[in-house]
């Protein structure tokens, strides 16, 4: 349950603590030394100064906050060893159910990590897919010392505003959610395609993972996004629609197997808090798609 | 070797037999009736007289000359046991080539044909991919003796149009060939896209089989058809274009990773013999597709 | 100033015919008709009465009706001797600023048509451009008088429909307002396209109309409808978008003169209470348009 | 009639000036001081060799070459005083049938020049249409003399390039054509449009001029370029392509007035010597062009 900032405003220190200590993992002092400085004018503020907070302390207890951080994709995550939030981030991205070649790929990144670095690797999962986790990973191993050490607390700032937006509500709220759209256009007929089936799919090397699934309305665009209230996890996606069961319904023929019948349009995130409308403006014959807006 | 139509309608009877007999599956008699006909002023008058021979004759001949054929992907056809036409024929599509699982669906369907039908499934191979066979396979299971006799037939028709093209040349050849181009451009720069890498496959249920690669020329087109001088099998594709790679040579940034990367068209061929150009115009941020010409 | 459906509905019966009796052209016996009717639950079933009370009337009271009307950019209309609806009408598709020889073309027409049909041309000139009122006028001067009689009381219908809407606000108000918009995005920056000039001009014959100019907002959007809270006039329009300027303030080059500087759109508008969305997605070397949604 | 290569190279000093010495307006002495350098290998050889000589000339010899030139537009030209090299040149452009407001407008452009450089305006008006040699003549009476005298000489090459090819064929040919050329597709339909009718104009100020017309083949395309075998004159342009009609023959109802009926592209030449090729992809309700290859 989220607390609203009036509320939070006015609690004891303790309760505080309490109530968004957790928002940095096992370090209920960020929140101590933020609660010092009460009242928040925005949620926005709050998380600033719990960051000011922890970039103020020295390097042993930033280290130590590291330290204090599951391996991604771990042991400890699979015995559930974890605070709730690192166990339901990691869930977002399917680092709980890895095949037996995946979590050994994660278990020697880990290894591999750790022996260069000295802490785990920080990633605010919730703004990756599986792909671009391990991307950055491989990525973030050949960093130096500073670079990585800077990388890992930017993360840290990633990760603890998505957990600071959801335990609190009020002004200013951070921006933290982005958007994935369509619109569907048949510009055979000049209308919105109403009922075509779109599927959403991350790709993941050779595999796909499905995403979601809708159907277009009158309009020609679906009821809710396909992504939405969430941070856009970065990665490659393909979206399909099935516009040859659009045609074939409507008796329009473009021959046999029709000239097209699943259209894919494959396209990257880059930008988790950005609104990506990705439209179709089709025919039986041809078609056309753009990052609109 | 290729024999002139010249050469052809010059030939005793028994060496014109002996030369263009083969076109109609162990069955020199419909050469032997055409040899009568000459001489010939076209190469496909020479192939409407024979297959005039065939539809002239009995129904016990027609059937006898349609159970002369080998099954699709047989046993037959695997121990080598057919003629040099219908084994080059059978791996035009990677029938030669099947997994244990593909060989037995064949077997299967081609018992229930011969069970239903009395002689084995006829299908003009070189026109189609391995999916198109299959589904014309099990729709042509469904069809009542009259509509599959007439079926088997128009599929000799095309089979043997193929082999007569094949092995006489000259004036008037019948149309078999088909076409397949693409033309890239980038209308970011206004110009056409050179040194883009294209790969088309072909799909096959969950699979993809690689057909072609080329990379475009000054002009944004290949240097041949991706697909030319041969029929184009009936069936599903997909061309692939590196556009990620061209602008990141060009220094054009689209995000990380960039918005558009490999652009996947999906169509589908249903006229062998046609041309079917499928152009790519685009930029960072978006693309169209279309049949063009 | 508009009033509203319930005070209408109290009103007593001479009051209601002094409020609404202009909705008809000098004819206050349809809202007399109509008041016995009262109460109304909606805008649009009161037009429905007062249309219905029209079409029981008999044939000699629709033709006097017909016939209180003011011709066309006629002589009563210049001199000011028509119904303030009729002179703000006439004005809304520039009837009241002819040059002489339209003045004359007109006077032409309305006397062909007089002769002919024995009233006045009837036609809802808010639903009209000047080129879509020329039309109309030579088209149906061709009618038999039946098609006429029945194409003259469907204006009416139009007419007193937009005249009732004016007058009374409420519940179930007809659908009398069309929406012209635009959206301009950038596909070479992958960015709506802010600050671009547009104008949209009406056609006519060889002249053109300056109907709105407008500037496009941080979303590629203008912030009103290009046309809107209004019927949509039929007739030719063209939209002309400075895509030059926007390039040029960006340093983006494509040649001396620029390869697309001022891009032109001609389109029509038929359904006159309907949405026309006209995107316009361009690089500096090419666009895409269409009828949105 | 054009003389070869091979016939020039043989001829004696006094024939080949004979022969090629009208290429620079009334100074043979550029073609005597080249004929001591034959033979030439290309015909863009000996024109280079020409323009050497005019560059190596003194400063005084040059202006005097200059001077020998005849106002744009001016009397020497309405009177038929001129080469007639420059006679058919100024045609080109329609400079000998200006509005006596438009002759008047080069009139003091002309003295203007005149009075500021010394020598009359240079420019390969068969490079140019009206509006672009006024926009050239407004702008470069703003350089100063040294660049404008640059300016002169450059376009001496381009009007003694065209007319050395225009003299001389062979080996070696310089480039002086374009080629404007168009295609196009009914994405519809999903083939080339038929008996569509283009028009090509000009564009001067408020005013057009007709160029070519022309209707598409089967293939979509016109028999011979819009523009070709001379260099595109750089200017702006509107193509106009007459859909309305394409799909009014073939019963597709898309309103009445049609959505789209003329589809006009407006665009600009820059490059005298390229190849524009501007083709149109439509439906009835959207298109899409762009420079193609």
């Amino acid at each position: 349950m989220a607390l609203s900032l009036d509320q939070l405003n006015g609690l004891a220190v303790a309760d505080f603590v309490d109530a968004v200590g957790d928002c940095f993992e096992f370090a209920p002092w960020v929140a101590e030394a933020a609660a010092a400085k009460r009242r928040f004018a925005t949620v926005t503020a709050l998380h600033a100064v719990m960051i000011a907070a922890l970039r103020a302390a020295s390097r042993e207890q930033q280290l130590a906050f590291l330290r204090g951080h599951p391996d991604l994709a771990g042991k400890a995550a699979r015995a559930g060893d974890v605070t709730a939030e690192s166990k339901s981030e990691q869930a977002s991205a399917g680092l709980d159910s890895l095949s037996e070649a995946e979590f050994a790929r994660f278990h020697r990144l880990n290894d591999a990590y750790q022996a260069k670095f000295g802490f785990p690797f920080m990633i605010c999962v919730r703004r990756h897919t599986r792909d671009s986790i391990l991307a950055q990973f491989e990525r973030r191993l050949l960093n130096d010392a500073a670079s990585e050490f800077a990388a890992a607390l930017q993360e840290v700032f990633y990760i603890t505003r998505l957990r600071v937006a959801a335990k609190v509500t009020g002004e200013g709220m951070p921006k933290v959610d982005g958007r994935l759209s369509t619109h569907v256009l048949d510009t055979h007929s000049g209308r919105p395609a109403a009922g075509v089936a779109i599927e959403l799919h991350e790709l993941a090397g050779e595999r796909t993972y499905h995403v979601a699934s809708a159907v277009t309305n009158a309009d020609g665009r679906t009821e809710r996004p396909l992504i939405g209230e969430r941070p856009l996890p970065i990665g490659r996606y393909e979206l399909r629609f099935a516009i040859g069961d659009h045609y074939r319904s409507r008796g329009i023929d473009s021959g046999n197997p029709p000239f097209l019948d699943i259209v894919p349009l494959r396209f990257s995130i880059a930008e988790p808090e950005g609104h990506y409308h990705v439209p179709l403006l089709f025919t039986p014959w041809g078609y056309t798609t753009y990052r609109g807006s």
